[in-house]
């Protein structure tokens, strides 16, 4: 018997491929099956399974130190939260450190509700900021409903949506205005002065990969500005490559207050993660204590893989593999594939992150699956999924969506091979094409 | 400039000791100077540090596969769940990983409600469940108010504290009758249909080494069946070792329902925690979807070290050392050196977990420093803990406790060097006595 109890599972449904090993953009189960892994592991393993240098850098300081109580000194801690500032936009330069995302999303609004003395907090519907109490409580997807009740004072907003637009926009431009619009009648109903800060992806990761339309962040940054409000950009998915920056913002030219970090950080290979934080807000704690914290922050077998994948990602150039090969090789396939298969009702994205949106039916949208679907109504996206991982493609899908994130060293050859199969996986997406779901 | 934030901390304060290296119940810094490792890093590397096997284990598991995704199947993560389980209590038999203890809290709180259908928790003052929004939500000490405010629907009741009895009471028996009827009493008040859990740390850490009394904990358990709600232990500190037994409630002869984890696991050498889960709540999501996870659930790296950790563990006798060391050696010693000194109220504690509680009065038991003491207030406690660094020895502090959490590892004679380094250190103690805070 398997005493593990799976997480988001039913556990009897629950018969998981059985993974043995791994390397660079693939791995393989214990009968010698391979995939290529167009996941990234939730999104996690940006520079490739067991990249050697990492796992290098992890038997080097095993054999040193692997933890220590974080409120010590530790160089390879200072040492990583140096790399980090350095590459950060703004006047982001320090660090504190957590063991992941939920915990990144938890200390960012402590700060944010300490740093304001306010305590409401905006956060955007289809969004995902973490399983814990705080970071679940903002999240703005089905997957908040079974940890209510969460945190009192949250309030969502809409962020833009263009293919789905809330206020029935029709261009990018348009958009923005509307969003921006809608966010300041949110903050001007709930008070600004009762905001203490605002948490938006900065392009939404599982919730679609959206990626914001031109002036979306830069106005909310001036709202923020405006109304005092801390602004949050969570990257735990978008950060370190995923959209050929070393922060997704910075492909926007924006710089937030805090910024959350994970997965991409050192590649999960030890559980990371950490929020950026502005000087001016740092600086509030120079004589206050800072209420928080954890054992194992700044865990020093963890620093080790992040500054070691920095390192890689120089040597080897991935933001710019990032950029050009996805563009020209992962976008431009992606665009071509969509031409060819009625179901692909949108293909966006950018960098190493893309999202085929499947439709019934391209005129009116309709979902392949209905929202927050389970069980039969899934199972159109069940057979996609089985038809992809029958190939040997390891997907990330997301409700109606069929999401794209291969790990960031992947070559133009693979992802060829990879949208080799999704050309076959998506005929049984066109299959449902022009049949209803309400029929 | 060091561009770490440091947690629960003012940073310009902050001039930590920079640790390069460590073995066994000692790490040393940059200089050369040794400690002597009195807290095992906030009661963490039950093990000792830098284990040769455990390292070896992370070394290994490390050129194999560091990291996978949670819902993949793994062996070294279902082999270190089967290992768990067999050392568990009652019908205690699936285990879900988490990367610490508070997000081990998180879930066990997600498990009770989600399995009651009620939204109520119950916890006690005097606690820490961690950093994260519910579970510190759930701490009934000073480290939640920073955090306020925190989840809804968090009810907290008074355990038993022979020491300083809430209740007036003058010995064990009569303390535990009486935490146990005000439990009954808040039970009632709050409507039992209504409370899904009750969380309650086995042995209290951080706030002080609190034993419960004889029959306490059997009583929780008794109560929490008549009105069906699921008792969780949070064990992430007094699991694993810490107090003789694999799990504390073993001492006390009680099979709570779910038990948190954390640290003692594998020493934190990779984060990791979890909720070990009694059969029948683990089988209501045999078809039904558990509505949570975490990247990093059962992350391969950190499960290989808790393989290699629980076979040190029997190897090497560690929960016999701990019983019969802890008992003949720590107790005896910390005892003999509380009856040479008048500022030791008393000492509490069992196997290698042990609290000296500070007084300014052994008769009126006024505590050497006031509750939630800060700057000046605080100075007495801050003098005998840098006395103690100053002579190399690192203990646990706590309010106005001095607590003893060694590594489980460290022999008879290193006890005894940290008790005679107490026994100088307890000298800045007994200088306040007689002398009140108030005055």
């Amino acid at each position: 018997m398997d005493h593990v109890f799976y997480p988001w599972s039913a556990q009897a449904g629950v018969h998981p491929v059985p993974v043995t090993g791994a390397s660079g953009s693939w791995f393989w189960d214990a009968e010698g099956k391979r995939y290529l892994d167009f996941s990234s592991q939730l999104v996690n393993v940006n520079i490739g399974h067991q990249h050697p240098d990492v796992v290098a850098a992890i038997v080097a300081q095993a054999g040193t130190l692997t933890t220590i109580s974080p409120t010590v000194g530790n160089e390879v801690r200072s040492e990583l939260a140096r790399l980090i500032v350095e590459r950060a936009p703004g006047q982001l330069n320090r660090v504190l450190f957590t063991t992941g995302g939920a915990e990144a999303v938890e200390h960012a609004v402590r700060l944010a509700r300490s740093y304001t003395g306010r305590t409401k907090m905006l956060s955007a519907y289809r969004s995902y900021h973490g399983g814990t109490g705080v970071a679940i409580g903002l999240t703005g997807e089905p997957r908040r409903w079974g940890a209510e009740p969460t945190n009192v004072d949250v309030i969502r907003f809409f962020g833009p949506y263009p293919y789905r637009s809330a206020w029935q926009c029709t261009t990018p431009e348009q958009e923005t205005a509307a969003a921006l619009r809608h966010l300041r009648q949110v903050i001007e109903l709930e008070g600004p002065q009762h905001i203490a800060g605002l948490i938006l992806e900065s392009v939404v990761g599982t919730n679609g990969v959206l990626v914001p339309p031109p002036g979306y962040l830069a106005g909310v940054r001036e709202l923020c500005d405006e109304f005092g409000i801390v602004y949050i950009a969570d990257e735990v998915m978008a950060g370190f490559g995923r959209v050929g920056e070393w922060f997704a913002v910075q492909a926007f030219d924006v710089a937030p207050d805090l910024i959350t970090f994970a997965k991409g950080v050192n590649s999960g290979y030890v559980p990371l993660g950490g929020v950026l934080i502005a000087e001016r807000i740092a600086a509030r704690y120079d004589d206050t204590v800072y209420p928080g914290g954890l054992t194992y922050a700044g865990h020093p077998l963890a620093c080790a893989a992040g500054v070691a994948s920095i390192g890689v990602f120089e040597r080897e150039g991935i933001l710019d593999h990032v950029r050009t090969v996805g563009s020209d090789v992962l976008g431009k396939g992606l665009r071509e594939l969509a031409s060819r298969h009625p179901s692909v009702g949108e293909v966006r994205g950018m960098g190493f992150f893309w999202a085929l949106e499947l439709v019934r039916d391209p005129q009116t949208r309709e979902p392949l699956v209905p929202f927050a679907a389970s069980g039969a109504a899934a199972e159109p996206m069940s057979r996609v999924t089985a038809a992809a991982k029958e190939r040997g493609l390891w997907p990330f899908v997301a409700a109606n969506r069929l999401q794209i994130a291969p790990p960031l060293t992947t070559s133009a050859d693979e992802l060829r091979t990879g949208m080799g199969i999704l050309d076959e996986v998506l005929a049984v997406a066109d299959s449902y094409v022009g049949e209803s779901a309400a029929q």
